[in-house]
This record gives structure tokens, C-alpha cells and sequence, in this order.
């Protein structure tokens, strides 16, 4: 089951600039700043003092995130929710909704496998395990 | 400045099939069912354990929510951020971003105004006040 809301991941079509943004407007302090490839993005990690972060995501050029980007614009993009063994989830999730992911996969900072948005009401979720 | 991710807001066009799922695969724990007429939403708040939250919204009919969902289709609807006081945020972000809600106004846990998500990168964030 899953523990606590990890982060809120938004689409952005330049990430300097919605980091300048975001840290203006409410005051959230970057936690890390990374490309990661297998995911076609460069991610900032946001947090706020009290834990709850953000996830700004600038997808990499030619990925499919850049696809989505085209297609939809910015935007919220997912929800992640932290478990302690994606692996179990997965297998327990798997009788309910369609994954995206059958097995964990590296994320940007454990192992991750995303659900797919028409299994539950047009929302894309990604299962997260710190390691 | 923002505290923490209060909850995130999603929009669904039915609120008990949609809680029974969430329930079902997330273990995520009913903290009130509400209607909220001025919002034109039936609204349930799910909480998971460690605080984070999750609102599913289910438009009334003929409500503006009912347009939106007639037009994107169910899915993530807005983030919203906790702060101390709405109305001194919102004199503060007027000079940043283009507000929805002047004035705060009545939510469904306390006082609440909404930023467009033009200013934000395609992203509705809710700012709310715990009264």
C-alpha cells in the first residue's frame, strides 16, 4: 500500500526558466538537478520545507517525453506515491489495472514502475522504493 | 511562502467508483465526503498514512467543472499548496502571476485562491489556509 505522496512531476518545456519561477513564487529550494536519459528528461527535484516536493521534467530532445510535451503542452504530469517494495506492489496491482511497467526500473532515485492513466481515472502514477 | 503539498486534485466523472479503486489499490483512507456547491463538485478527500493527500473531484451538473471535464477528460486537476495566509500570498504573487482569485474565498477546509495556470507553466495550483 502506498505510504505518502512523493511528488508532483510537471511537464515544462525549459527548465531554468520554471525553476526561476516556482522557487519566486513559493519559496521552494532546489534538491537536485539531473538528466535522466532512460527517461528522455532533465528533472529539478523542489522541495518545501515540510517534505512534500515538486519534480519539474524538460524532456530530452527526440525522446517521448518531448512527444507528450508536443502533444499535450505543459503541465501536471504525474503523481508519485512511495512504497516500500515496488516489486510487491506491482504484483498485487497487477490483478486491478494495467501497468506500464511489469518489473521496477531505475528511477531518479530508487526503483520505480509507472501505472497506466486509463486503469486509474486519466492519472498517470509511478510507484517509487528509496533504495 | 508554501509550506507543503496539501493534496492534489483529481477529476473523475464518477466519485464512488473512482473511490472505491483508490481504496482498492492504494489503501488510501476516506477523510470526508462533501459537496461543495459555490466549486460545483462532489468532492472526497483520501488520506494516506503519512499525511499526503489526494482529492478526487466529481463535477455537479452544469457546473464549469462539468465543462472541463466534458473537454480534457478525467485526470490530475490542480496542486494545492499550504500557506499560512492566502491573502498576504496573494498580494505578494499579483506582481508574478495572473490570479483567478483575488480575494480568498471558501473551500472546502478553509480559505482558498487559485493562480491560473498560465503564469505556472500549464499548472492550476490552489493556495489554501487551514481555519
Amino acid at each position: 500500500m502506498a505510504k505518502r505522496v512523493d511528488h508532483i512531476g510537471i511537464l515544462v518545456s525549459n527548465l531554468d526558466e520554471a525553476i526561476k519561477l516556482y522557487e519566486d513564487c513559493f519559496g521552494v529550494e532546489i534538491e537536485k538537478i539531473e538528466t535522466v536519459q532512460e527517461q528522455g528528461v532533465k528533472a529539478a527535484v523542489l522541495a518545501l520545507a515540510q517534505g512534500a516536493r515538486l519534480e519539474l521534467l524538460e524532456p530530452l530532445p527526440g525522446s517521448n517525453m518531448a512527444k507528450v510535451l508536443e502533444k499535450r503542452g505543459e503541465g501536471l504530469h504525474h503523481i508519485t506515491l512511495e512504497v516500500d517494495d515496488v516489486d510487491k506492489e506491482l504484483g498485487r496491482l497487477s490483478e486491478r489495472v494495467e501497468l506500464i511497467d511489469k518489473k521496477p526500473r531505475r528511477g531518479l532515485e530508487g526503483m520505480v514502475a509507472f501505472i497506466h492513466p486509463k486503469s486509474l481515472r486519466g492519472v498517470l502514477i509511478e510507484l517509487c522504493q528509496k533504495i
